[in-house]
């Protein structure tokens, strides 16, 4: 159902990869809500993915741009602004990615150039976008920029590793400069801290499933799913959410205010009960 | 402008004394996006406030209840019930007031009778509103329950006195009740922190105007209006909010997230400059 | 080992039941480390506990006082000084109790004549100690005023029930009251947010089993034990740490700021493995 | 006076310049409570700064290192266990610098490789630390590590620039190696979050004065000094406090539960009285 939240609106999206991508959802929610936009990810994400596909969907504009590169969002940044013919109003910053992760780097043992890897796609690149933005005075007043988030910001979380930090630095990166934007163009900037999703990205997450089962069980409304955080991108990006900034949105069916739900907890006791006859090799530490 | 984001939803709306309350502007939003709902407030409050003017302009029935009562609360939601035929899809519970800020009674000479008072009618009532909603099964399926916060929940704020408490107690009511009527029925529970207002409950706050002033400048944004409150409290009753609950999500352009900005700085340091001739009494110790 | 660190100190010591209390171990910590103190709980306790071995042990006197009733409080602040010859310096609040609890009243079914016992005795007697304290000017300049608190005040706990709301309304406590008398006496309160401990206060928490077992595999360092929660506290009484005020304390090994942990994901995998064959009970909704 | 808390434990401090540094102050203390340790800056401070003087009133040896650097950092972790004989039970991390500040850039002009030089210096620099100590198994069970943060963290303070993402970064690592360190060897690390310290660190940062007496003014118990910071590393250096991990522990009089305190309004209520007649400058937009 379409509400026309976002008529006449005009915006960034970055990281849709695939239909599975949460930008890939939030981008077909913007257009079913009136919004016009361009869609940008690397330029090997763009050969590689089926971002052609949605562009067409949504009648948009591909532009390939690392998000790393000032020179590459300066022109992301123009272009778009040619394209659809004035400032924008929204950005959707949906990027993370860990070489440790990939490369099976314990935390203990980082590979250092690794992290700045880590650091400069998933957070830094958001203060780039931003800084870009700003100085070429892009976003109308009241616009709204969104990164998306995880919960492992807050606490620690087995196998998310380096991008724990990450999004550590993301999340003080949008108070930061949602406060300079925010007192000078009356931009919001927030985080959306998502429930684990079945995603591209998150598949290289240690225990991904089993994680995922935890949060179904902990969550009482289960975990959100991607749809549905395309759903909340497009109220922060809509007028009625004007003065709602530098703040970090949990949108994860309860989970991060959980200690310990009743599900989870029954759930547990069945590995304990049967803790006596599954020594069948769950137990030994791999898991690392 | 309207989007229909409630078109067809049913609701209760505690606490509409006159325009200036956040529930009246809540329910005239409401209204425009489609919502039919009762307004209710205590029997006194009905008879001094200009409640019954906002019942005609939303075309919704006043039912007189004391929100600590719940006999009251059965008929309140059994007539809700009867009028909207059918179960409620949101509630925003709007309530608050301390008697021993009333009768100024400092923080550490509480009246512990007025403390419990405090505490059944700013926050206890909320658990009772949802108690016997959930226990006469009145919520639908992803029905969305708010209550209205402030920081001092979180922070203490000169002044605000047992009602910080109160807050805090109901945010506490929000996560916990959250969990069993998100597990049981998928119904979210939030509370949203709002900036200080200027309405009726607020008055009573000391240095209010000083307060206001220090928000202004404090939040990149500036201090949020009842107005952008409503709208805020529309996507969260709406369908594109569904996982978010037991959260405490801040409307406040920016306050919380803010530890002193340029603005208040520069304010604050202009009191710095001229300490030396302002000996003219607003520095001693009659605030306390 | 013992340091000197409360030489010279006195103090009054809430909540000493049995050798299993978390305020009996900080009795026992505070002798070794040279303070005196008296022993207080209801008159009840005194009879039912062993509190007299304590207080000889420790070379303390004990006086019956209902902590929600504020002339037993005067009685009690009073006679200290007398027996201690003087104001004191610390303060230790471990008192918790719901009627909900132990009559087994779901948090949805809650009485509310039994919610007000609850945090009238959990909390609001936190606010009474001090506010008699204050008015008798009882607590020494660099005084420390503690209160045991649990993480179920930020984040629910299935079967917890109304304590959450208690814990969190007496954390919101320390922070008003430690404003206040901070400001005016240099006064420092704080809570200590602490693991699940077999206490008898804790008997009545249903799971709590299995709450301890999942505390130990989640926190890197396992459940903090009372001794270890009384040597913390030593260093919270001392003159090291005066200025930690309006702070509530995690001592917990680190399950606070845990989100998943290896070994706890194990244990739960293994109750994923073994979903199919034990049906045995242990899965019907039993606990609610 | 001194307690003897350390007798025996043996330690590594970074980060003592000059008798205004807060390790300075830590490395006396310890030094009182029995420990021994070596000090470690890089070889310019150590040249431009007095820590020889320390050195030798502590009896302890200086180690050049680049705390960026791993390969200085194994061989000061080597050099540090020849000396002290032995594992090492204690590490302080107080290194923070930021080009950005240093240069005048503002927040939304960063030059990125000032920024990448700032979390490398100011918060990977903590992950190297431990992540080298680890590797070479230097740090005895139950060991404490600490690093000496700020409130930015949380919180936007105007003109503390990329030093807040720097903190936010640093407290992450501390949570995530802290999980890591305790599962493993029960090692345990926290940040303390320090009130503003006139320190040669702290000079760079705008307003610095005006904020130290915004901090004195809003925390009831006033700024927490230098002395006072070594006092509460010491306890947790301590074996008393063995189980807390993964925390940010604020030791700041109170200001980070503070919204708004009587004395910092009653000087914030001078400059709004006197906006009038002070048009004299300090309110052009200067400070940016």
């Amino acid at each position: 159902m379409a509400y026309n939240l976002l008529k006449g609106k005009k915006g960034i999206i970055f990281g849709a990869l695939n239909p599975d991508s949460i930008a890939w959802k939030v981008a077909e929610r913007a257009y079913e809500e009136g919004a016009t936009f361009t869609l940008t990810n690397t330029s090997v994400a763009l050969r590689m993915g089926e971002t052609a596909q949605l562009a067409e969907k949504t009648n948009s504009t591909l532009i390939a741009a690392d998000a790393t590169n000032v020179a590459d969002l300066e022109n992301l940044v123009k272009q778009s602004m040619e394209i659809l013919g004035g400032k924008i109003d929204f950005v959707l910053h949906s990027i993370g990615m860990s070489p440790n992760v990939r490369k099976g780097r314990h935390y203990s043992d980082l590979d250092y150039n690794y992290l700045e890897k880590t650091l400069d796609i998933s957070a830094i690149s958001f203060h780039k976008v931003m800084q870009v933005c700003r100085k070429m005075d892009a976003i109308n007043e009241w616009g709204s920029v969104i990164a998306l988030s995880y919960v492992a910001a807050q606490r620690t979380f087995y196998g998310y590793n380096d991008m724990a930090d990450a999004k550590a630095l993301l999340e003080s990166i949008a108070r930061s400069f949602g406060y300079i934007y925010g007192r000078e163009r009356n931009v919001r900037v927030n985080t959306v801290s998502q429930s684990p999703t079945q995603t591209t990205a998150g598949a290289g997450v240690k225990g991904m499933d089993r994680l995922m089962d935890f949060g179904e069980r902990m969550s009482p409304l289960g975990n959100a799913t991607g749809d549905e955080c395309a759903d909340y991108c497009i109220t922060l990006f809509s007028d009625l959410t004007r003065k709602v900034t530098m703040q970090n949105l949990f949108h994860d069916g309860g989970f991060s205010s959980m200690g310990m739900s009743m599900r989870a907890l029954e759930q547990y006791e069945k590995g304990l009960e049967c803790d006596c006859d599954t020594d069948n090799g769950s137990c030994d530490h791999k898991f690392d």
